[in-house]
């Protein structure tokens, strides 16, 4: 039965001349037919990224062997580095959730919808205030109830947690949480977060309240993958939304959802498909 | 001949009940008809704010006996602050420039196109290089070099000539040095800035090379009244533009530059037809 | 009991002079505390709209009181249409629904997180596909296949339920069907559709797809009241979405969903915050 | 002397395996670095697109034997249409107006200052309006008064004109004649016009006094290429601006001015950078 899926690599190294060119022969020389292209160049920082997407059926590789021909015949030689990955996997995705329930509704309903080709195993939450949606959509909910004291301690449980539903993804959908180095290590560039502001204004606790204090026209919403310093990591993506002098702190929280949701779920879905490189603390999103 | 022009009341005072009935029953009585009518309430500071703009023909009393009627009947008894304007004044309005010509045409055109009615008596620069530019519109362009010595000088002289041509408002369109108390003190929220930036976010110099090293995926301009404190005055309004990894420097400086002279017209605009209040560094935009 | 919420009066009748004046002075007389007010002035149509809301805490008149007493005095003078309305009422809302989920499972969202005070008492639908959502979140699911033959018939059938269950508003969240006349004259300006197209470009079926035909660069939603002329009722709310040629219809119909979903979510929130007067074919969104 | 520019290949095929290796190889073979590259495939017309460009410092071919290696080598056999650009040629750009000058104002501001690289060699309106902007820049004007019987005549003239300037790029600048086919036919897919509404909402004559009665809650402008079919030609650029019910036509005639002229010159940017494809009545924009 022949493959109707593709196939999806994502490269970066120092620039040279020939990259493109190597890489697209690769393919073409195994019957692969290339249905997406992106690259781009970092000329400051001489540095050379590539997305490039190409039909399964009749090319002549397994799927298993495609990695370290690739390795051997092209990578080396370049001082690539990349990964693979294949459209029909089904990445596993923990979401973290704390009281509100915007993010969390939004997520559960682009995936049980069918929008999003993607599986939770669980949620893990701090309050027990989100068990009944958890329950509604069926999906286990773990709470871990953190303390100054215990902090350590229960990231370490949830990584064991974690790693024993074999999970991909951490999104933070609006967890109040602030998650420290062992999970951010474990999970590096794979722990999605909301940041309430567009950032780098407004880092840090209640954003709509400074954003009121300041006067500002816009509010917005920043997703990014999680460093170890707070608010600080690589952006994906953002946007905003135009408020006036009548929105109170109550509007701009209400307001202030929907852009979250969105923006959270623009950055998921870049990362689910393969479309996002991370360097210098930023992101390469294709 | 009737007056077929309108007035415009701007009103603040602290809340109280009877605010808005009082004033309109002031215009009613006079045998003024409603056009427009804006207010806002801050209840967390008390505060009561208001735009009302009312048809003069008709209106039974004089333009010069309008503002000691309303002082006298309404204004002293609610303890309020008030500006009258009215529709037919033609702002007279100081544009300060350095090297940058985008603001600058983005105004003349709007001004001499019959966009926009002010009068624009004269510019004021540092450099001599868009003299061309005042020149071809046949605007009086005067330098003021200024160096860390005779800034307080230079500033004292810029003012003479500001008060010399009667000019109501002074607007900094890409004007590249820092103003300071003296003329800030003059001209009391009647300086307004643009910003290349979406504030409180890069403030300061340099900020699209900040926004390209922090890798943010929008960019902004603020454009705001000046006050002693740079970049910190009350934001009139603020825009952004998606931007992304392609975009380096030049391109943040090339496609910032439309943000910025939209977002500079707009608060011009809105102070020139009085909309503008401005409250604990915040503003009232009507 | 103190009552700590508010009455808010929608008001709509031929422009002359001396109407915010009387309507305020009511409210101040009566001792009420003005919070809001937005009026404006159709000069073409010399039409006048208003809303007003103000704090019943100190208002003399009780609830019931108000309208009697607002005819008699000011609306009758004048010629105004008027709805009184209490900031602590909850809404009765109907969805209607069929195969697509994520404009319903925004607004359960939106209602079950406590964002929006309505309660929605019923679903109709004509598939079955969306039962497991309504009964995830508990509430009573209706199906009623519509035919050529019994069109009449089943929409007959939905009022006589929507009356049973005293329906305030009906909203269709991508309900496939035509709505026709009877349900349309019962419930008056009081039922929202959600269209996924900017109109008036693209009316009726497949706008996405005739949005690609036509290499549109930007797609849209509408949401406007149901009139009998398909998709050309009043316009509530609006917006747009940038897109490429790489988006194809597939690409479309998943980003407009964003789309659709916030403008719909935009207009039920105006209409259940009484901020919706509807006039010739057109609507005044305070 | 090194040339430090760049060349920019445009192409379109049926699509096929193996054409970004062809491509990039014939870069690479000569020593072309690959500064950036684009590819599109239509999959539901089998149509491949690609922009690339390469460095050409280092490039061992000649610029003016480029097209024919490429033609002789890779063209022919993938049956490719193509064009060919350097980075530092500078287009010949015609502007035609009528009496509005926004647009102008903005287009010839990017020119004067330098954002944009291009040779404005005349004007030509039908009424004198604009004269005096013309002067105030430099550039020749030429007027053609147009009447129903002359209008063969005048076009055939203006085509004269054209060339004998040698113009790459017509743009009508919120001109208000309707060209025909004779001058459609001689720039093919090079007259570049602005139109006032988010096509293919309101065609046509008058689209803001259309959208005000319509009640729409966005108005738009829609740069295109002019096809002899009145506002169907492939869209470049879109853009809208929210409106709401305090705009009159006046309010929205003014507000629209500012996304004309922002449309305009996105659309002309991207054609004067070679970022512009067109097929099947769209274009893709690189």
């Amino acid at each position: 039965m022949p493959d109707s899926h593709s196939a999806i690599l994502l490269i970066s190294c120092p620039d040279q001349k020939g990259l493109v060119s190597a890489v697209t022969r690769f393919i073409f020389e195994q019957g692969g037919n290339i249905v997406q292209l992106d690259q781009h160049v970092d000329t400051e920082a001489s540095a050379f990224f590539m997305r490039v997407e190409w039909d399964m059926a009749g090319f002549s590789l397994e799927r298993d062997a495609i990695g370290t021909a690739f390795e051997l015949t092209i990578a080396r030689r370049f001082g690539m580095t990349w990964t693979l990955q294949f459209s029909d996997a089904v990445p596993r995705m923990a979401l973290f959730v704390s009281k509100q329930s915007h993010c969390l509704y939004d997520i559960l309903g682009r995936v049980q919808s069918g929008e999003w080709r993607v599986h939770i195993p669980l949620l893990i939450s701090n309050p027990e205030s989100l068990r009944p949606v958890a329950e509604s959509f069926g999906i286990p909910f773990h709470v871990f109830k953190i303390t100054g004291e215990n902090k350590a301690e229960q990231e370490a449980a949830q990584i064991a947690l974690l790693k024993q539903h074999n999970v991909d993804l951490v999104v933070l959908a609006r967890y109040m949480q602030i998650v420290t180095g062992q999970l951010i290590r474990e999970f590096h560039n794979r722990i999605i977060n909301i940041h309430h502001s567009f950032l780098p204004a407004f880092a840090g606790a209640k954003p709509y309240h400074a954003a009121y204090a300041r006067g500002v026209k816009l509010i917005g919403a920043t997703s990014h993958y999680v460093t170890e310093e707070l608010d600080a990591g690589p952006i994906i993506a953002q946007n905003v939304l135009a408020v006036n002098h009548r929105d109170n702190v109550t509007d701009l929280v209400r307001k202030g959802q929907d852009v979250e949701k969105l923006v959270l779920a623009e950055a998921v879905w870049a990362h689910i498909n393969s479309r996002v490189l991370v360097y210098n603390n930023k992101t390469v999103v294709f």
